[in-house]
């Protein structure tokens, strides 16, 4: 397997850290818009691993926008593996670059949606992925794969999905995946600040974007942003956080290859984030149209959601000064394989003073770049395998999680996760 | 009386407006930097009340923010009177270029507060007013009368706390201002928008400065943003509104002319409105040092602050979308004359549709612009007299509250103003 990685942000960085510790792979390509962010990643793993790991690794410097160039540096590197790791922006443009390169794809967020014209809080418009999908049958007769929505949330989520199905399970009420996470970030002064551990910017595009749900009987659907508030009792310390519905990749993905009645996203924002975010909006400051407002040179036209952006501290800087964990999961109702009624939890916690202290990693990025690099090694061993656009729960689900949970000295990963059975 | 009015911004405007109807002064200069904006004030008064009325008025260009132009600009049209009408930061030059003139000086918002270096939150630093009551000396020896605070909030509520001791009230436990209201704005298609009645920049100085207190014991201390809130019932179908402590010049004012034990100003803002402000604080969107954001023309430096006020619709232009009143009061508790326990609310509505079709300035803008005219009127006739630095509480308040109710028809301003007594 010759990989060739596109984006050397937060998430590509940590995919390459994690796959410096596997040998599953010829090639890993770090490739960026400014390779000098590509060659940072390496030298830490030069730095941390040694010459002989770093010798598995090349950068490239790349424009996502354009697929001609990524399918040219994937066919110049003779790269089998195109893996997706910039904004969903860009996910049209490197798709169609991996295609012309005869290249299999991953990616872990799907082609972006559009509102329904006249009535977005009740129907969909154009959906995730709708592009990717609609491109199957190239995928299929050229042989190729597109795996798709294959981080933490879509991508282990959809696994857990696939594997309640197959092992727990009779009858699927709801597939319902749920977020939370306890995240404190302190200045330096040791006071708690107001810092989200991800982009505001994708934060607000994706929580004032209709959300969807399916259901058996009506298919897919919207509703108004912040629909269906719910408290959810996180495990492990977390506790309860106040969860709503987003617009999410798992609710386009589990109903293709999983039977359920519903199937929801819900993300734990908590109360303060979910009003900071409807005080964003109700002032316009959401507004990607740029507003004029007086600057030190003279009048400057600038957009509010990216000034919202410059006055919050980067996410990629944080690590440092956070504390706590995340939990990424997925709650399975329905019927148990015994007959009897079933609430289950199945979830994965990340803690951030582990992935700081072997990563130099936030914790919420370096659980999205796991689960990736536990997929192409699956590929790269023949125990997955397809062709088209697929999503996680189109493949068994039982050898991803134990190549996840089995400890690192016996050759797995060492990422426990867990099933906790609730009243039902 | 000559007056020169500084600034024809909405309350400059809306002063010149009302004393159009009124012939206690000779002159009216209306200045501003943009002397266009002069113009467009004095057009208005001579398509409304024609060219006699408009002969009483004259425009002319002016440096708020330089002394020695402030007192030229008075020379020349030998003004008696100046009435500073603009934001606050100028009121040290106006101050000043007044008294170098040999002028009575009069305005709506005292001299800035800076909070205490190290105790922001209990103790007072520099207060509001400090600067120019320092100056009450030079002012005396000129036998010059400088009147501070004679807007609406200050003024009417400082005329208020005068009247109530001298006719309602023979022992004053709290004079507590309270200011609220029940405007909506809507946009085109009726759905009402957020759109502060009043300069957002402003409310997000004054409500994010530390509030000011008095007690009889304890003299002035401050208290943390929005304290002690309290739920206040407004008159004339306001209704119930959430109000807080708030820096206003009110609190150093009354002490200083009128007994009572406590003095405050809870500020009608609304359960929404501090919720958005607190969020604009959380998020660091209050601040005024520039953030480097990406603009159409390249980076940027702008202030938040800025971008939020650039947002927003102008409040200036909002009056024509705009319904409901505003209420000015101030709730005095303590022994009546009669020996008992009283508790009474003084207070002026105003409502949007009368002062739009009448004067075309939102009630806002307009209640304050009020108060100052009818306090020229009464320093023109002799009724008020005095000399140094001046609160409106330290004049006769009962010629006032006559002047300002008696109907249009007998030469008043037909201004209802209302006593209710509540349950002590």
């Amino acid at each position: 397997m010759r990989i060739l990685l596109v984006g050397a942000g937060g998430v590509g960085d940590a995919i390459a850290k994690i796959a410096a510790r596997r040998d599953f792979y010829e090639l890993l390509v770090v490739s960026d818009y400014d390779e000098s962010r590509a060659e940072r990643t390496v030298d830490w793993i030069r730095a941390r691993h040694g010459d002989e790991v770093a010798a598995r690794f090349a950068t490239a410097q790349i424009d996502a926008s354009d697929p001609e160039v990524v399918a040219s540096v994937a066919r110049e590197h003779q790269a089998t593996h195109v893996m997706n790791a910039v904004e969903p922006k860009f996910v049209p443009a490197i798709f169609a670059g991996a295609l012309a390169a005869g290249a299999d794809y991953l990616d872990m967020a799907m082609s972006l949606s559009e509102p329904h014209p006249t009535d977005p809080y009740e129907k969909t418009g154009v959906k995730l992925g709708d592009d990717q999908f609609a491109q199957t049958t190239d995928w299929d007769v050229a042989g190729r794969l597109a795996l798709v929505g294959m981080g933490v949330e879509p991508g282990l989520s959809d696994v857990f999905a696939r594997f309640a199905a197959d092992h727990l399970f009779s009858d699927i009420d709801e597939l319902g995946v749920r977020d939370g996470a306890n995240l404190v970030v302190t200045d330096d002064d040791g006071n708690e600040i107001f810092a989200p551990s991800f982009s505001i910017w994708t934060t607000i595009e994706e929580c004032l974007n209709p959300p969807v749900i399916w259901e058996e009987d009506a298919g897919w659907y919207t509703t108004a942003p912040f629909s269906e508030p719910e408290v959810f009792e996180f495990p492990e310390g977390i506790g309860p956080v106040e969860c709503v519905n987003v617009e999410h990749e798992e609710v386009l993905l589990m109903p293709r290859w999983v039977d359920a009645k519903r199937v929801t996203f819900k993300y734990g924002l908590g109360a303060e984030f979910i009003n900071v975010l409807q005080v964003l909006h109700l002032l316009g400051l959401d507004s990607t149209s740029p507003v004029r407002v007086r600057s030190d040179d003279g009048p400057a036209h600038v957009a509010p959601r990216d000034v919202v952006a410059a006055a919050l501290p980067d996410p990629a800087t944080i690590g440092p000064r956070m504390t706590g964990k995340t939990c990424a999961g997925l709650w399975v109702t329905g019927t148990g394989t015994d007959g009897g009624p079933r609430s289950t939890y199945l979830y994965h916690v990340t803690d951030n003073e582990y992935t700081m202290r072997e990563y130099e990693s936030q914790c919420v990025v370096w659980q999205t770049a796991l689960n990736p690099v536990i997929a192409l090694e699956l590929l790269a061993t023949g125990v997955w395998a397809g062709r088209g656009v697929l999503g996680p729960e189109a493949f068994d689900a039982a050898p991803f999680l134990e190549l996840m949970a089995r400890p690192v000295t016996d050759g797995g990963y060492g990422q426990a996760w867990r099933i906790e059975d609730r009243a039902a």
